[in-house]
């Protein structure tokens, strides 16, 4: 049997597990919200950390907080911000839309545990209280939204950014690697003209870069915070200055570089600066399919497929087939961006269902959001250093794909015209024979005419 | 320091922590997806047991195992199935595009168990194979989506269903206690003419009515499983008959109605079943959407809202406003609403995106489409219990409202045609004062005649 | 310059192109409404005739309009249903969500036809008003929602069905075509084990087969129309038994089975209906992407691609390089899928957006729905007769790559067990010779009991 | 009967109608393509007229055109640009996946026009030939996706900013002109504190323009263009320094700043730039949706409504409700933007579906992107001028609300505390009494106090 404590709000006593930091308000809401398992990922857990640290720091230099209570708040919230406390936030996502659960939780854990560094058991709410101290200054309304930008930019610049630039430059090693081998090239799945395998990634290695850029961009917007607005963004019992204040402190404690957004109610009741970030991730999805897809067919085989790209053993295998190699990393690559794919509709139908002065999506909108960081930045990790890192080419296979491409006859267009060089492939597909025989049997060129103007290496030196 | 012990497999030796059960594959795999933190839900795990159950039995019935492997293999699935083994599946979700990983690690789990049920330490392998006897007549092509299918069938029966058919008879039993409660119906959020409260309940239980069929209607293609193809749909190396006497042992344990699809093909090349379902649940999710902004929009207040609908007192409250109540749980129920139908979006595009033999986006496939029947059945139940249940009308708004429905003067159409009744309606808003005034005052009716024709209750009453 | 006749309504007189059929409520919407220019399809604008058609002779059995009205209303209604009138409806979808302006232009249309049948000219609004006469009974609340389902279930059965259908029987005849022919299957892209093509068409043939099924489960609720429930659902200034006299009439117009929705209020509050249905194009939408893509895939080439299939040609080529051929059809039927999933999202969050007694998004929701079942069909059909019909097998290739496919040694399974199978693939793999060899060379089989053990045509006939 | 004239092409002879500029590609196709009725919209068509003026002055520049056949070339894709030949393009976007087919239709329309300039009939391909002169130095693979950028840049400049700088415009001047107009601000539907009208507008205001930098910065990739790729992106068959030449004439003809995308390869295989584009709209169209939810629901009424604000007379009605005035400019609104939200999912699933050297859903692509950018410019503009530049408050209702503003007592937590402060609130709401007489009944404060402390005007302008 767990012992209980009993706490009360002003819907009277509550029992609570007594070694838990939690307080009324969470355990309330767990009586309530019984709807699914998903919980909130550390990091957001630790972004309310710094949150009221920040917060703290600031009433303290605004006087809205004196120092014998700001102190011990700073150190619980301090802890909170390392994961000290992540066993002390039970709530699932599925609450309130404004995430008022997760914030109480918050300021519950850090009061009881502020009282208990001043000497007091948990649960006495006093001298530290969980609204009046905890959260002085500050609402749900602005606070939950700031914890979201907070871990948004986070997660981004420690965890995306790291893991796209990574793939990127393993991208790029291969398209220097492979600068010099001549593959066919495809459009519509079709045989086309010669070109380089380096050609190849250096384009995926833009569509990277393209990427990084487009997530930079999100940050001026993801940098103005709600915080300050308090009840519905009038910032009614904050002190003048807190918001900016507060952005100072936040900034100090971890690099960033936040500012107050000029409208509070801007920053409360919509979360377009979200539902753009997720806009970024999704053409970073739509890249990283195409791109895996592109890895997964190269490589099909080993014997009917294109076996263009060779890809490296992950040692995993077929429950049934023995031995079959299949591409689990790229496969993983494609799963994770169609998820990014479908939270990106999430977030915008939530983007888009605010009222008035409030969106109540927001725990949906971070849950989805910081899935979306995580799978991707991961997901780009893995392929950066697991396939992209040791893909090789297949030579062989390579080399005699291009001696097949019958559609280097194009570079005869500017000399024959398109008209008779269609005569050639024409020719040449209907008896089975290589375009070359079919030019020189059309009597149109000799072969070494033909030599001379069809040249692999040339044209795809051309671009 | 964890104590090891050494397994192996194809690829050679590996360490695995001695007390977990999962072998050589399973271990391999967590090495190479170093992404994100989703686990399958338990519900997919206990269908892993079912299957290897019916598996094994089936296997029994055909000859393909002896009763001295099958009798531990199905006493380990069994409790595989009960949940024992929860905590020896640490992989993610985000594995090979056929969660061969997965059916590896149940493969392995029960392969050990199955051993040690037989006296022989974990890893041996022996007599117990992982591969040749507890996948016998198995692949996990063939395996993971036959799991699907249970798992999905199961979360409907048993968790989805009943949840939908409380919230309708909640909002049944709200019609029927409504059904003299007039109000005014409102289009394009304006006001029109005069209905009952009651109506307005019905037409919500209707919806959810509705849904339960499109659900009903999934069963029919969910329950044609693919067990049997083993690899690739061709059935090699399973015996004949395996698949009808698989799903006869899997209906007999779980009470259902399977059946061997007739293309194990089709079955496993595509998910079209799963997002069937998930388009049937897309629908509810919309019904959920709609009801609860009804609900929320009609509750809202207490002063300056619409005010026509109490709702019940969840004893959660603002951080900032003090005695302040939300509508938390229409909320959620939205949030819950918006996930699903972002995931129908998700388990769209992996739905399209199989090749050949092999949908490789399965685990993505299952795990949103377990997500959304459980975060939707959750959501419902605590929608009927915790809301709906407890709705009460506030009686005298709503009385007042429909004294000021301008647009009741429609009932005099037939009487004086549309253009003069135009005239009433324009004057009394111009006046600002009630339409029957204005009828009197154009001369166009008599207060009796107008009384007699603009009913309201008789106007509701109608439909 | 374009002569003028003056109308006016309730908002006084406006200007309108003397020969133009619409009135005064078309003419203002036109200048409001300067949006887009997407019309509503024709067979929406033909279901507003079926939809005016069975009103004014519901409405003469009810005696809500006496012969010498409805007559030339009927008659009006009846050119519009046949395609006269069809560049008198000006107006973009982009109106008001509840299609009240289109309805209006309907009432607007057949009330100056019927005028002018009965000798007066265009403007009169007498003897026949559009409102009291061609209205009568009805509301764009009821009205607009039962021409979405008009429209809706005659453009799935007249079109979408024989497309279907069509499509069905090409693949069928493909599959029995084929029925003999070995090929290798793909499972993660790479070879597995052998089957038949004719397998691979009988897959997409069950496809379509469950397409079907699902399109057809979705009648039920399209056959229950709003009719009858006038404003807002309450039916007022309708007669009694007036809904169910106009089912009647309509399905014996059109030949469906239509029947009154028994609450009024959930068929104009919701769509529900429309919502599952596109949720069965959906679904439909995943099975032809996938197929086109298989069948773009196995016929890419001529020589670098898998090249299994041939592909008739359509006589299209590239602009730059001569007599090159690509799959344009199998593109085509992408691009259509892709095209009716987005609609798909659209028209789920158009549904989501109702409040109270109507939702108002109905010209987006039925647009979008129209254009779906519109284009899936057409596709279809033109992938049918185009592609599907010509596909011809290149055989020598198939063969070859039967020849090559190394997991057929997965039917030694049963004989060697899993592990020693896998060595013979590791073998095979790694000396660049068959599996056949390397098993010889291991000292595991002797050729004569491989070639026995290893029957390409008997695992493929095996399912 | 309409008179035809012979063209040919590799495949041989076909009739086409004798007055259309069209050739023997384009005929073609519209046999093979029977599928829908949406055509481009005329601004792509125009788009090609630039791309082939710019092409044709870059191939005199460089050398691959002599001045003979530039001038004419020049003379007919100027007319193309214009709108001279709009009639000429019969086919629809269903089509294959490079958009060949409208390349091929504007290199004979325009082949066509220069002959018959020459003093050729239509049908010569002499001394102007589609292929050889008019595409010249180009393939559809590149100047495709050269007119998608080109039309996406001109709309963009042209018809989405001027709307949405003057939808701001229109906002920040309600804003400004409702700067004191006190109001109840709403979270979660429900009353909270008072804020001003303005702030609403305020934060409307800042989401365009937020919005208008979000599509601002997109522009740095649309910028960049695929021409001079040719076949591939190899840039056979194009002069050195074609491309860079290319982007000066286009520059220099539509005053944009295009440059050359410096991997062709990038630029045709895949189109993150038009995802990254449709996801700028997408965070838009969110914007879009909840502004016009917000108006729609302070504009509810005209009596049972929330009455705040009061919506200009647009002119239109009921069909059945005489005199009813619906918000049918913000219903028009929501819908424009859920269809670009629905069009950013396909255009997403098209942007990854792009394989090897060519993505081939550019016609779904563009004419769904156009699509989006051309409602949401019109949608915007007409909201701007017919409903947010008349918007007038309702100053009684407002002004009674925020005297019932239960929350307002907020601003009592510094002084009281917040449990203290809940008793208030709980009091009035129990006893239907203001919370000033209950602050004074629960003996916390004197009237005089509570009048001094809780100010709405103060608490507004807090912000």
């Amino acid at each position: 049997m767990t012992a209980m404590r009993i706490e009360s709000d002003a819907f009277g006593a509550i029992e609570i597990p007594a070694d838990r930091y939690w307080g009324a308000q969470t355990q309330r809401a767990l009586g309530v919200f019984e709807i699914g398992e998903e919980r909130f990922p550390a990091c957001l857990i630790h972004a309310f950390g710094l949150q009221k640290m920040a917060a703290a720091r600031a009433n303290l230099r605004c006087g809205a907080l004196d120092a014998a209570k700001a102190a011990p708040i700073i150190e619980a919230a301090t802890e909170l911000r390392g994961g000290r406390f992540d066993d002390h936030f039970p709530l699932t996502v599925w609450q309130t839309g404004s995430g008022t659960q997760t914030n109480m939780n918050a300021n519950e854990v850090i009061a009881n545990r502020a009282n208990e560094l001043l000497g007091q058991p948990l649960g006495t709410k006093s001298p530290v209280h969980p609204n009046d101290h905890v959260n002085a200054s500050q609402s749900s309304n602005d606070s939950f939204p700031t914890v979201m930008h907070i871990a948004t930019v986070l997660e981004i610049t420690q965890r995306l950014r790291p893991a796209l630039q990574l793939l990127q430059d393993r991208l790029r090693e291969r398209s220097e690697a492979f600068a010099d081998v001549l593959k066919v090239a495809r459009t519509h799945l079709m045989d086309a003209v010669p070109m380089t395998l380096g050609q190849s990634f250096d384009a995926f290695a833009r569509q990277i870069g393209h990427g990084i850029d487009r997530i930079d961009a999100t940050l001026a917007r993801l940098h103005l915070l709600a915080q300050g607005g308090t009840a519905a963004g009038t910032g009614l019992n904050a002190p003048r200055g807190f918001d900016a204040a507060f952005c100072q402190e936040l900034s100090a404690l971890c690099g960033a570089d936040f500012a107050p957004n000029p409208s509070k109610f801007e920053g409360m009741a919509s979360h377009d600066a979200l539902v753009e970030v997720s806009g970024a991730l999704n053409v970073l999805a739509t890249s990283l399919v195409k791109m895996a897809n592109d890895v997964r067919l190269l490589g099909s085989g080993p014997r009917c497929g294109l076996g263009e790209l060779r890809i490296p053993d992950d040692g995993l295998t077929s429950s049934i087939m023995p031995g079959k190699r299949n591409p689990s990393i790229a496969e993983v690559v494609v799963q994770a961006a169609l998820q990014a794919m479908g939270n990106h509709v999430t977030i915008t139908m939530a983007g888009a269902s605010g009222n008035f002065e409030l969106n109540v999506a927001k725990p949906l909108i971070i849950q989805n959001l910081l899935q979306s960081i995580r799978v991707l930045a991961d997901a780009s990790r893995v392929f950066a250093e697991r396939l992209v890192k040791g893909i090789e080419p297949d030579r062989a296979r390579l080399a005699s794909n291009v001696d097949n491409a019958l559609l280097a006859v194009t570079a005869l267009n500017p000399v024959l015209g398109y008209d008779r060089v269609a005569g050639i492939t024409r020719a040449a597909l209907a008896q089975g024979i290589t375009p070359r025989a079919a030019a020189i049997a059309l009597d149109l060129l000799s072969g070494d005419e033909y030599d001379r103007l069809v040249d692999p290496a040339a044209m795809a030196g051309h671009a």
